[in-house]
């Protein structure tokens, strides 16, 4: 059966033929029916479209700029309405604790510039508060803040770890309210801000509970990556080189060639030493990470496909990420990971010994480690057994046949 | 651009013209660039769907009935080689512990005989007991169990609680693992079975959090039905008239003429006193029941579009179940809701003075309450006013205009 409307009522009509003359609507949902001995089936086949926003822009706390209130609404028309209206924007902001320390007043003056109503709950954001007991605390608040979901997106301001936690929230309230993710580290920079998984940790499992829900908008502003240490720059530098080996040479070149400037200028534009080159670089390398991680993303939204090149660097890691919590940094972990499978690759007769070199002469220089003591061979085989029951019984593992080939 | 596989790799392709020759698979996702001053924006647009089953069966608890644990899978292939194996079919299952009390030795016979590797959960699924922290206990259960979610999924048996509360906790587990609606109440077998709806209450607040996320299938089986109380009858009875009113003007007469019936034969087909005409009214009123809820879900399985005909007495009766919990069931508060709008259309002139006796009487014919102290012109107004910041800045309010028509 095709579904369509007529005046405010759905109806099934059998058949292809439509005469849209006679109808309001036609769905994209179809139905199907089928009679048995044992009863009627009926089939639902039901598409539902998301869609997402990653905006670039300078200066998200500058009060002249309004894309962190109004830069996910897609509609002119709404967005028109809006800005003509007296009516105050209210919004719900959880920002990371430690970023709420740096950027604290420099929001607060936003919103308040902005005539925004608003409640801002600092957290604190780390692996072992990623849990759902602090999404339910955040959920509290929101309720206590009387959030309207249809025109108040609920804002995330933090690393991958606070956006984990908002999206799940803002998914569970209501059945979905969005979320807008706004990165403050390189790391959810490119990653977690560019994809459509949100989680809490659960029974010392990484993210075991979480959805498949995107935000309404991703906004990223370098400037954030100025305040982010030099070793949690190595730590995002980990993911962009594995979009790199897995899909981009050109991206690969670059971080062995620019790697250390990137580390130096924390990919930031007003370097003295480095001038021009360094904010080319920097823009370059983010722009090539964020838009290979959507061609990846986007088409496996709900990781239907379980043949994932993201997944690259994350078959061992999850397990020695929790193992020696909080010793390695998810990036830290996920290279140790890369840098094992370059060996299985290059063992394996799939990378050249030079290859082979150079992607770990650039790992080094990218300042992060290539070996953990506690990355075993049993970590290893009790990982790839996990992985392989959950994997319709078969692992899937991606591995690098070259230089940004996979 | 479009998004193209090649080889195990997704490329993004600018324009329409694409070489099917040298693509492995074009994904129905696009993405979209557009560039400006302050930075780079990406729009991605991507296509889920959602597929699942609404089964009717005899016998779903027979042994030689294999409906239960193969009946989702719509893979013919699957399906053959999941016969074929020796492995043993594993399931976690989710029962109330009420129907757990009655048909607890049936369903462990089931699988025994089946040589499943099992365990069964009972639970105490009211609107109380309704919470996140009901889901966690579940989700801990679920992961000691080590369920595959790849092919494992969680069944649920019981009311509409308990299918919210597992439907949710499923859908958390790993960022979505199946599950499956045993209805055992007239209610859920004509109303949650066949929607997409999970969640639990929060805040004092119905259904306050959960997800959109349809089951693998729902397996009816009206011989559950047996066991219902006579009140529990008539608070599925509630939620047929609903779709009668708003839709199907054949279900309003048949629930008119037959309810007592009904009532009296619970759904059932060996009725000495009625004979044939009480399994064909029965089998007639759920079918009715379920296309009627199934044609206007489908289409808006996310709830996207806030017009929905299946709001009808569901505008102020969350309130009032809420309020004089446990005293009114789900239905009951609906009914009460719906009678209250049914005066409201007559006095808009939406309804004839004769139209609105039949309703009435059908709804006292069907044993369903038509009015409560507590539901006060106060609880009313808060109620729309609630719905009115929820929905956009306007209230809908469907109202019958005739019987049958909305």
């Amino acid at each position: 059966f095709s579904l369509v409307r007529v005046k405010s009522t759905w109806k099934s009509k059998l058949g292809k033929k439509i005469n849209k003359d006679t109808v309001d609507c036609v769905s994209a949902a179809k139905s199907y029916e089928s009679i048995t001995d044992r009863g009627t089936s009926w089939t639902v086949v039901s598409p539902i479209t998301f869609t997402y926003k990653v905006t670039e822009t300078h200066g998200l706390l500058d009060p002249s700029n309004d894309t962190l209130l109004l830069g996910h609404i897609t509609d002119p028309q709404q967005l028109e309405d809006i800005r003509k209206s007296n009516k105050p924007i209210r919004r719900f902001v959880v920002i990371d604790q430690e970023v709420f320390q740096i950027y604290g007043p420099k929001l607060t003056d936003y919103l308040e510039a902005n005539n925004v109503v608003y409640k801002i709950m600092p957290l604190p954001t780390t692996e072992e508060n990623k849990s759902m007991e602090t999404a339910l605390k955040i959920l509290e608040d929101v309720n206590n803040f009387a959030l309207d979901r249809r025109t108040e997106p609920i804002i995330a301001i933090g690393g991958g770890v606070c956006m984990d936690i908002v999206g799940l929230a803002a998914s569970l309230y209501r059945r979905r309210t969005p979320y807008i993710r706004v990165p403050t580290t390189l790391l959810s920079y490119i990653d977690a801000s560019v994809g459509a998984k949100t989680g809490v940790n659960f029974a010392n499992c990484k993210n075991k509970l979480g959805a498949y829900i995107p935000p309404a908008a991703a906004f990223l502003d370098l400037s954030f990556i100025q305040s982010v240490p030099r070793r949690h720059i190595s730590n995002g530098l980990a993911e962009m080189l594995k979009m790199a080996l897995m899909k981009h040479r050109g991206l690969f070149e670059l971080l062995e060639e620019h790697g250390c400037m990137l580390l130096d200028t924390k990919f930031q534009a007003d370097n003295t030493l480095y001038g021009h080159d360094s904010i080319k670089a920097a823009s370059q390398a983010t722009r090539i990470a964020i838009t290979t991680m959507l061609e990846e993303l986007a088409p496996n939204l709900w990781e239907d496909d379980l043949n994932r090149l993201v997944d690259f660097g994350h078959l061992i890691s999850p397990a020695l990420e929790m193992k020696v919590l909080p010793t390695l940094l998810h990036g830290e972990a996920v290279n140790i990971d890369m840098s094992y499978m370059v060996y299985v690759s290059h063992e394996s007769g799939l990378l050249t010994e030079e290859e082979k070199q150079r992607i770990i002469s650039c790992m080094v220089g990218l300042e992060l480690p290539v070996w953990h003591e506690e990355f075993t061979m049993e970590l290893i085989q009790k990982s790839l057994q996990d992985r392989l029951k959950h994997s319709g019984g078969l692992v899937r593992m991606p591995l690098p046949v070259g230089l940004g080939q996979a």
